[in-house]
C-alpha cells in the first residue's frame, strides 16, 4: 500500500560540490541560512567528536531489530553520500557495525545517520567512519522483514528526501532539500563571512549590545536597568 | 529561505467523507491497512479518554513558547478539518486552551493534535473539543515569531501534508496520504469484517496457534516444546 | 551548614481568602496574571482528575527513599495549607499513602504536591485527598535520615518559600510568592473578567486574528498569503 | 545457546488462592510484606484505573515488533494466570489488542503484564480485561522471530519466573517468588490487620510522630525546631 | 508583576580568591561540604572533560527559543565570574555559540553553566571556554522576548542568587550560597585533608569496613554472613 | 523475608581464563554468541572510552541514596571479579568515587557496573579503573539501610547471578551464565574468526547482498526495484 519493501535506484542528487562545500560550513551556520528550519532533534549525537561532514542523502526505512535493509542500501551508494537511516519505531538496537561500514566505505560513503542504535564503536572510530546516532548498542538485529530504500523518510524529526544535502559536525545534523542547496550555500557563506568580522570586534571588548544596536529594542520592550 | 511566514490558502483536502469513514475505523485498524505506517510517536496522547475522529489535515509550523501561528490557522480551518500542529523544536508549553478551542470550534474543527502542550483541558472536555497533545501545561506563550500554515510538517515524527487523513483515537494518531486514502478504507473495510468473525472464534477457545496455522512455521523456525 | 534537619514552626502564611480565590481561578489563568511564571514543570500531574485547589504552602525537603520528615510536616500544617514537597534528588518512590493523607486531611491540609512518588491512589481518591505527584508507585520509603520543613525547596524546577500561594488544578501547579498573592489576584480577575467576553465573541465565529487586530502586525512581520 | 525458541509447559505456579488473596490486598501492601523488594519500574501503569489482579504468572520473552510468541503463550495458559510478558529490547509497540486478549480471556487468564505497548484500550476496557504496560500503541507487528514461553524473565527492571505470584492496581505491580507467597501472605495481612487501627488513630487527630514515637529518635538525629 | 525585564546591575558576590579555592575542590567535595544539598540535576554535562572551575554567579532567565538576555548578561560579567542561565521552560535549542563566548571572555567569565543547549562546541573547546549544558544543538534562537539578569533563577533544580558561588567539573555542578562560602570551603578543606590518609590505606588493602568502624553498625542493623 | 540483609561468601565463579577471553572478544561478539540475549539496556555507558574487561561477577544490592553495601562488597573481591551493583529503585545518585575505587582496585576487581551514579570520574580515569554507569553525579550517599551482596540482581534490565562473566567495552555490557560461559566463548571465537574473512571481502567492493547470498530471500519477501 505505502511505500514498503521498495528500492528507488535513480534518485536526484543534490550538486556534489555544494554538498561539500555546505559540510565545511557546519550544522549551525547552515540552519541558521535555512531560516532556522531543518534540523534533527538533539539527542542524534556522533560517535567520537570532530567529524565533519556534507554529503547526499541515500535514504533507508527500517524495521524495528532488523537491518536487512542496510545491505540493499549499500548497492545504492555512490561516492559521497551520506545514508540517512529512519526506522518505524523507536529503536536503539544496534543496527550497524564495523561490517557494513567496512561495506559503506568500499562503496563510497562518507557518513551513517542513524536514528536508532551503532555498535562497534571503537573500531568504527578507528576507521575513520564518521556515525550519528540516538544511541549505542551490542544488541543485534535480524534479517526478517522489508523496509525500503530512497523513499523519503522522517529521521530523528525532520523530513529527509533522497538527494538532499546533509550536514553533520559536533553541533547536530541538518538536512537541506536538493532544490534549495545552491541558495543555502550562498546565504551560508555571507553570513560566515559576516562573523569574522563579528568576532573580532567582540573580542576586543565591544559588547553585543552595541554592535547589534540593541539598547533601544530592549528599551522600548520595557528593559529596566536597577542598580 | 524555506516555508517559513507562509499561508497556503487553497489546498487539496482529501474526500471528507473517506475521512469520517476512516475514523469510524479507529487508528490501530487504518495503521494495519496502511502497511504499519503513519502512526505518530506514541507520546501523543489523547487529553479524556473515549474520543475518536477522522478529518482532514490543516497543518501549522510554531515557534517555540509561540502560538501565533494557531490564530492564523484558525481562519483557514472548514469544517471537518483536523488541525495539527508542529514545533520547529521539542516544546511542552501550553499553546492552546479554551478560547482557541471555541474558535477553532466555531469553524468546524474537530479536534487538535499538537506536538506541544495544551491547557484548559478541564473545559476542553466539557466542550467535547477533543486534543492529541504531548503534554499538558498552564505554560502560556507569546505571539512574537512566524511560523506557516498548511505547509508539510513533521509531526511527532511523522510527515503530514496538508489533506491529509487524520484518524485518532484511545491508541493514537495515525495518518493517511490524501490519495491513499480510498484505497487504505477498503482495505481497513476488509480487514475490520475479517475479524468479527476471527474474534467469535477466539471467544469460543480456538487457540490463534489453530485459527493463523502457525504451529507449522513455529515448528519450522525452530521452537521446541519442554515438558 | 545548610537547612538540613531544621523546622521552622512559625512561617508567614499568604491570606487563606487569598489564596483560596487565586485557587478557584486555577493555574492557567494565575500563571498568566504573574507574568508567565512560577509553574512546576509539567511532569506534575493529578492523581485524579477534577481536583482544583489552592492554598499556602508547608515545604518539606526529603531524602530519596525517606519519607520521615512528612510525619514531622504533619504537625506543622494549619487548615487550608497545601503541602510541598521536594525531594534532594530525583526519586519516584512512594512517599506518601492513605495513612500520611488521612493524618494530612485531619490536620486539615487540602492537598499534596510532591517531586516524588505516591501510592494507594485509589483509596486518596475516594478520601478526596488531591495529590500532584512525579509518580505513581507502591515503593516504600525508610525513617532514617534528616531533612527539613518550612524552609525554601525547590520543587520541580520552582522556587516555593513557606506561606506562598500554591494553585492546583489538571493543567499544573503554579505558585504564587505571598507578598505578590494580592496583586496576583487582582490581575487575574481582571483577566478572568475579559476572557467571558472574548469566548462569546470567538463562539459567534469572530477570529481572533480580527478580535485581536493581530493582521497588521502580522503583515509588518513578514506573513504572506499563497491562493 | 540461551533459552531462545523455547516453551517449558509443565510450570510450578503457586497456589491459586494465595495469588488471589495477595492479589486482594494490592501491591503497596504486598511490596512492603516482601521487605521492598519485587516491584516492576512505576512506568508500568493500567491501561484502565480500577483493576486490581492476583495470579500465577505464565511468562512471554518477547523480540522487538513480533507478537509472535504471545500466540504461542496463549496455549499455555490456564485459569487464574496473569501473562507476563518482556521483550528482548526497548519497545513500545502495540504487541497485544482484543483479538489476543478475547482468546487469553477464552483460556481463563486475568490480565496481561507488558513491558512494551498495547492497543484497542477501549475495547479492552469494555472487555474488563485489565492491561498494565509501558505504552499505548497503534504500531502493530509481525511474526517472524522466535522468543520463548515460561523462561525466567525480566520484566520493567523485575525478576519473574513462571509460576510467580503477580499483583498488580492502580499502584502498580509486584512480583511474589512463588515459594515465598505463603509467608507473605501472612505478612501483609498481618501488616494489613494493623494500619486499620492506625489509620483510625490518625484520622481523629494523632500525629504519626506520637503513634509512631518518632520524636526521641528524630532529636537523636538531630533535629532542632525553631521559632 | 515578577521579576521580568529587570537587570540588576549591582550585585553582592561572594569573595572571588574563595570561589576560586573552592572551584579547585571539585564539585564532589564542596557538596558533601555543603551537607549534600545545593547539586545542579546531573543531566548537566560539560560540553568538553577535563575543565574545572569556580567563580561568582551573574544569573540569567531566558524565554525558550530567545537568547536575547544573554547580549544584556554579557555586559554585567566581571572578571571571576560564571554565568548562569535558566529558561521559563524546558528547552534544548542551542542559545549560545562562539561569538557570545568570544564576547562573555572578554569580560573576563570563567564559565557558561545553561539549563538548555549550546552550539559551536568544537569551537568553544578551542577557545578553551567551558560550557555545562543540558544539551547540544544547533538550533538557533530569536531575540523577541525580556527575560531578567541577576534574578534568582532556579537551574537544572537549584536555585542560583547572584552573586553565590558556583563549583563546576566533570562531576557536575554545585552552588554555594555567598554568605556560606568561607565556612564551606573551611569544611571541605578539612574533608580534603582527611581523604589522602584514607586513600593510601585503602590502596594498602585496608577494607573500609575496618578503616570506617562500620562491622558492627551492620551486625547491630542486622547483616548476616552466610557461606 | 527476601534476601536483604545478606552476604553470600561463597559463590561459584566461571573460570576467570574464559571471563578474560570473553572480554577481549567484547560486547556484541559475546552478545551475538548468546543468541542476541544478556544485555544490559544501552543507558549504561562507560565514564571514559577505550576501556574494555571480561570479569567475575560480585553482585551488590544497594538501597536509594545509600551505598553502604558497597563497602561490604569490597571484602568479598577476588582478583579477576567485576562489581555489579543494581539499586532497589531508579537513582542516579554518586554511589562511588575514588576512594571505593582505589578500595576495590587494591582487592584486584577489574571495573565496577553500576545501574545508579558515579563520581571522581576524572581520578577514575586516571587510576584507570573503569565503571559502566547510568550516570554521572556528585551527589553523596549516606549509609543507613541494608541492601545485600552476592544475591541475583537485576541490573539495567538484565539477570546478574554471582559468578556470572561480564564482559563491557565500549559497546556496552553482558552478562554471560556461569555454566554457559565455555559454549558461548567457543561460539564467539568461531564468530570472530568468521568476521576477519567477511571485512575483507567488503573491502574489496563485494556487497553483503551477495556475500550473504540475500538477492533470492529479498525477491521472495516482494523486494521491489524501481528505476
Amino acid at each position: 500500500m505505502f511505500d514498503l519493501g521498495v528500492v528507488y535506484r535513480n534518485i536526484q542528487r543534490a550538486d556534489g560540490d555544494t554538498a561539500t562545500r555546505l559540510g565545511a560550513l557546519g550544522s549551525a551556520t547552515v540552519h541558521e541560512a535555512m531560516g532556522r528550519v531543518g534540523l534533527l532533534k538533539p539527542y542524534m549525537r556522533p560517535i567520537y567528536s570532530g567529524a565533519q561532514v556534507g554529503g547526499t542523502a541515500v535514504t533507508v526505512l527500517l524495521q524495528p531489530g532488523d537491518n536487512w535493509m542496510l545491505h540493499v542500501a549499500a548497492e545504492q551508494i555512490q561516492p559521497g553520500d551520506v545514508v540517512v537511516a529512519a526506522v518505524t519505531t523507536d529503536s536503539t538496537d544496534g543496527f550497524f557495525g564495523d561490517l557494513l561500514a567496512t561495506s559503506f566505505k568500499a562503496r563510497g560513503a562518507r557518513a551513517l545517520i542513524i536514528d536508532g542504535g551503532v555498535r562497534d564503536v571503537r573500531v568504527l572510530a578507528e576507521m575513520n567512519f564518521p556515525v550519528w546516532s540516538k544511541a549505542i548498542s551490542s544488541k543485534g538485529t535480524v534479517k526478517a522483514t522489508l523496509g525500503s530504500v530512497n523513499v523519503p523518510v522522517v529521521c530523528a524529526g525532520a523530513l529527509v528526501t533522497p538527494g538532499d544535502v546533509v550536514v553533520a559536525d559536533d553541533d547536530g545534523v541538518v538536512v537541506v532539500p536538493a532544490a534549495l542547496a545552491p541558495t543555502v550555500l550562498e546565504t551560508a557563506l555571507a553570513r560566515e563571512a559576516n562573523e569574522t568580522a563579528k568576532r573580532a570586534k567582540l573580542a576586543s571588548g565591544v559588547l553585543g549590545l552595541d554592535m547589534y544596536n540593541m539598547r533601544e529594542p530592549l528599551r522600548q520592550a520595557g528593559l529596566r536597568y536597577i542598580d
